[in-house]
């Protein structure tokens, strides 16, 4: 088989099997605590529900749902969509919504549609694993900028732009997770978002706005989408995904952006797929029809809110008193991210962790090029109360034993 | 907007919007005979069994068909598969599969693990329209290769392979529709299966065999895949998908190829959706699990091959009696091919059989970069068998007056 690996073209030749997945297979050894995934807690599944609508749907709606369908996505579930994010602020017509296989499908859109290899993109540091892999795909370097309370810091930002156009390879986006950000927890401030809006204006570029988590706001105010700061003038594409607050295993997300960008990523969505399922489609179109996602994602919060709460608490409780180890207070979402002193190496940390049977993940994973050899992001959104408790009193023991 | 046209990656610059989609817009006003399409007929959709069993499946694996699965698909999924390509002479252990959102995404999974810009591929003249999009969308260049009626000319295609050795520039792969191709409906004789992976052999490139029809033959006996008569080399890459034996709207195939392929494939799917849904997966492996599949297969071969009869005894009976007229006769599949004396253009008379109520693809979708002036794709899976009639009866007319 070897001559085969000299017929790879360059994306593969330089694709890395995502660090995080392989982790994940340890974390999978019975008795483990694991912070490590990204998962929905499956005792948010609207089980019941959806195994007797999707019954009810399929009977009904079979013809259509069963065929192949639109690649734009199916119209009913873009008005579903519509009247969903109007809550939140978001306008939309049917013209600016394309509906994915999740969000990944949405970077992914977005990296066919503006990257080629060595143009540079700007990004957190750190910033989302799946971003990372979908935009180095194509061979594309980044630029990266630090976080800090406020998120991204946007003084930063414009430097790295003019820099960036002083040497004649302006980017070709910022990518940016603003709300309850994967994997620092951090949300950009009203004031960072808008000052991110005028240098995209000023420098004509678009900001890749990429929001699982928007709706799960736990404590605090919901700050302004940077979609609908724009007001329509199409800087910002924004992307979303029903996996936070429907389930996973749909598959389903959308892309919101102005028509013509909207037409561009449905050509690219027909090459590589035709269309997402109708299957899934009609299920979620049906979920919304009958009134019930607010009620869920309420209920979602109510969850996640007391999980937050009780990691935030076990870490002031177990974690070692010493001055570089510090966390993130995330007002959402499903992370936080934890600094350890320069002594500690989470790589070299983590086979101590599992053989302590618990899990994280470690910061290097979001850093693309290096980074995060101290830092580890832990999920609380999965765990049981009882097990974040007990997970966070291990890790802390692990910690303590590198001071 | 205009700013945003220049930020686009070359890929998207290239872009075409499908042809087919948007003819397929106006085939779509009513009264009109659709031959367009390569759509099932919805009369096969086992709507009330998928109906039930959706429901329990979700009540009972709910936990996992609601999460995030495996990038390489359920395994269970695989095991079904396993088992029913067995039957078809394919030995494959779940090492060999990677489940895909149908064979479209195989097509694009192909492209990135092996096309960079200006590599040149060998493809069938005509071929698969959806193919042609995803390789293109990589800049890859094509070479093409006739089609009689024992399939791809493979005396053509060592020809060409030669050729391009000597220019530097060896093809990547050559991409082959083996089973009732679309759109010419024509399937590879075993001789020429043989010939064609000699040629990869003695130059060391793989195979992509598409293979969504292969399970509908309607007449004559099967001729074993490429992947059989490989047997486990690892020179075939075998797309397939559940498409055309279960519905489309499930929107999952699966890739067979040798383990290290699929690894590659693996790597590039995480970045492109994580994984399939698990919905969808956990509906296929109940419904394949319950051992439906066959019969179901086995109830569309008898309803397509009536209709393949109405379609071919229709032609004999209304087309014009001249001696460029003629149309393949395809042993399975949902495609035959009408060509036409070079007096007839079919993207001019497209307009004229649309207003005659009838329509058809345009040849020219199929080719590369030219050709299919003369000829037509004609589909007899989607229209009822007295449509089928009217339709042909009414396309002859349409032809008669370009004579």
């Amino acid at each position: 088989m070897y001559w085969l690996l000299s017929r790879f073209s360059m994306s593969a030749t330089g694709a890395r099997r995502s660090v995080i997945r392989e982790l994940l297979k340890l974390t999978q050894q019975p008795g483990i605590i694991s912070f490590a995934g990204g998962l929905p807690s499956p005792e948010t599944f609207p089980v019941r529900e959806i195994a007797e609508l999707s019954r009810e749907v399929i009977l009904k709606e079979g013809a259509w749902a069963l065929q192949y369908g639109p690649t734009e996505g199916v119209p009913g579930l873009k008005e579903e969509i519509i009247r969903h994010i109007a809550k939140d602020g978001m306008k939309a017509g049917p013209e600016n919504i394309l509906i994915t296989s999740a969000s990944q499908q949405g970077l992914d859109l977005v990296s066919r549609v503006f990257l080629n290899r060595r143009n540079r993109i700007i990004v957190g540091r750190p910033t989302y694993l799946g971003a990372l892999s979908a935009f180095r795909s194509t061979g594309a370097l980044f630029s990266e900028v630090e976080l800090d309370e406020e998120g991204m810091r946007t003084d930063r930002v414009r430097e790295q732009v003019e820099a960036l156009r002083l040497e004649g390879n302006p980017p070709k986006f910022v990518y940016v997770v603003p709300d309850f950000q994967n994997p620092s927890g951090v949300t950009l401030s009203l004031k960072r978002r808008k000052e991110l809006l005028s240098i995209a204006r000023e420098h004509r570029f678009p900001i890749i706005e990429d929001s699982p988590y928007r709706a799960l706001r736990y404590v605090g105010s919901p700050v302004p989408s940077l979609y609908e700061l724009d007001g329509g003038e199409g800087f910002v594409i924004s992307l979303h995904t029903f996996s936070k607050i429907l389930f996973p295993g749909l598959r389903l997300g959308w892309i919101l952006a102005g028509p013509a960008m909207i037409d561009r990523f449905v050509m690219a969505k027909q090459a590589m797929d035709l269309c997402s399922p109708g299957l899934t489609q009609a299920i979620a179109l049906e979920y919304c029809r009958r009134g019930l996602l607010d009620g869920h994602i309420q209920d979602n919060i109510v969850l996640y809110r007391e999980k937050r709460k009780v990691m935030l608490e076990a870490l002031e409780r177990f974690m070692p008193d010493h001055p570089e180890i510090r966390w993130t207070r995330p007002e959402g979402g499903l992370f936080l991210w934890l600094c350890l002193p320069e002594s500690v190496d989470v790589e070299i940390m983590f086979h101590d962790a599992i053989a302590a049977k618990v899990a994280y993940v470690v910061g290097t994973c979001f850093y693309a090029y290096d980074g995060g050899h101290h830092a580890m992001r832990l999920n609380f959104s999965y765990p049981s109360e009882s097990d974040i408790v007990e997970g966070i009193r291990r890790l802390a023991d692990v910690i303590r034993n590198y001071l």
